[in-house]
């Protein structure tokens, strides 16, 4: 299980996924069976082993059994749509409604090219600029009044067009576009394979970040786009190379190298939620410095023999 | 720092403190200094060193820095207080209010002992039976709608009186009373001492635990009541004890195991918020079984020499 919240669902209102695990079973590198929670929903009880374990990617333990925590289906659900003319300013206006305290439950970025990608692929006729895909949940009349906030502040930011879906099935098939955008490029570019990176940079670095990465996208001459959970400073840029070509996929490289980078110089992280497996345990000396020291005793501590998951997070 | 949610605030909108923290700079027992996170809202880097180190009582290193997670300030904030004729009610009231989604900012249970001491010391009139003191953050129109359902639902647990305060001076009239509840009790007891229990159990477990915790309070003989953050399970029991006079001291002990043993035995914690320290080392063994194996090491691995906080936490 990776340490962040599902897919398209921004932490905005609940929380990444690591808040949501209240216990599980882990089955130890000497065969032990442990329990790392209880069924409350605080404790101050001991060391925080859900904490520790959740995210470690099997090199601390293995997961047998998860208990999470459920929320409540919302009384009403709203979807919306809102293009921009600029990739900046659709992040602003994810700023601008993340400072105005709105409770968005997801809010979604996805970039020019990636919205050419979808209509191609879903046969849809979205229009074809940096798009914001956004889901409200609420009571009623509290929607009403988070949604005529939310077009003040789409126009202050010259949204270009914002439109909202309350019905069930017309929700689904904006989701579904968002979803499949993965999907999108790999079914236009066949033959090609994809490469996705993963950074997260603190909400007031989220505008430069952006802008960053849509300039090392077009520098890498390399078809692709970004998509990001905004609403926590998440995003991805997905390319597509052709595996044989040496070339593409040392653009590629330069690519994920530039934003990591970039991510880390501000405070910042070098995965989000697609976790450190082998790839980016290049890059864990320089974000966590010292701490690194503490990972690899903790590491040595619950897995002297080296046997879970080995060569994986830590370099 | 203890690993739960400010005093007084449940954890139903905003989540628990520990989740609150981004990063922290933690001097440890070998003098390095290390960073524990970043300043990104999420991250799958490495090992999740905050979700280890909060709550981990100075046994693990000394923290010098912390940077938190903030939240904007809600548009509107309504305080209730609701009175019932019955403890079990008043729970019953806050598990509906939980299970209909109501995104409640506190909730608050105070018995009809406590709410005697508090009109006693804050010189107030409240109705003096168990009674809930709530806080419901959001915009105006969605407020509405959730005070019109709140008071549906009281209703329906045959709620005696449920009154709202919505400028600010009455509401912090209203959390002052429910502040001073420890306050009022020392005051109105001179010569005794003040013993707090603390315990969190699971939602579903929540009404029959406090059923029990009032008819412990009662077979103790001891002046008393229960108060409690009931929007996570977590409540305490305070007692006033004559320190001199060991069947008094005995009686507040037996309470105290007596509940928790009954949270230990329904999936709850032996600690809500107040932590270990000295005198819950004897419940870790019962609390968390081969996982306080788990603990050792990793108290082993990070301080060898056992000088960080000792004798604290671990049995």
């Amino acid at each position: 299980m990776a340490a962040t919240n599902a897919s398209g669902t921004s932490a905005v209102r609940y929380g990444i996924m690591r808040d949501q695990v209240r216990d599980m079973e882990v089955v130890l590198a000497d065969g032990m069976v442990i329990h790392t929670g209880s069924l409350a929903a605080k404790s101050s009880s001991g060391y925080n082993l859900n904490g520790l374990f959740v995210g470690s990617e099997g090199t601390l333990g293995i997961f047998t059994e998860l208990t999470l925590r459920i929320h409540g289906i919302s009384e009403h659900t709203l979807a919306a749509r809102a293009s921009f003319q600029t990739l900046d300013e659709s992040v602003q206006a994810v700023i601008s409604l993340l400072q105005a305290g709105i409770p968005i439950a997801r809010v979604e970025l996805v970039d020019e090219e990636s919205m050419k990608q979808i209509n191609r692929y879903s046969e849809t006729d979205y229009p074809e600029g940096p798009t914001l895909f956004l889901e409200f949940h609420g009571n009623k009349e509290g929607l009403k009044q988070d949604v005529a906030l939310t077009k003040e502040l789409m126009d202050d930011h010259h949204c270009s067009a914002l439109h909202f879906e309350s019905d069930t099935a017309a929700m689904n098939r904006l989701w579904e576009a968002r979803h499949h955008v993965a999907y999108a490029y790999i079914h236009n570019h066949q033959g090609k394979k994809q490469m996705v990176t993963d950074v997260c940079v603190p909400i007031s670095e989220m505008s430069g970040a952006i802008r960053d990465a849509r300039k090392a996208v077009e520098a890498s001459g390399l078809p692709g786009g970004i998509v990001g959970h905004v609403g926590d400073g998440n995003y991805h840029i997905i390319l597509m190379v052709d595996p044989e070509n040496r070339e593409d996929l040392q653009q590629a490289d330069k690519v994920n190298e530039h934003i990591v980078t970039y991510a880390l110089e501000r405070g910042g992280t070098c995965t989000g939620e697609h976790s450190v497996g082998v790839g980016k345990k290049k890059y864990q000396e320089k974000e966590h410095g010292d701490a690194l020291l503490v990972m690899r005793k903790l590491k040595q501590a619950l897995d002297p023999n080296g046997i879970l998951n080995p060569g994986k997070v830590l370099p």
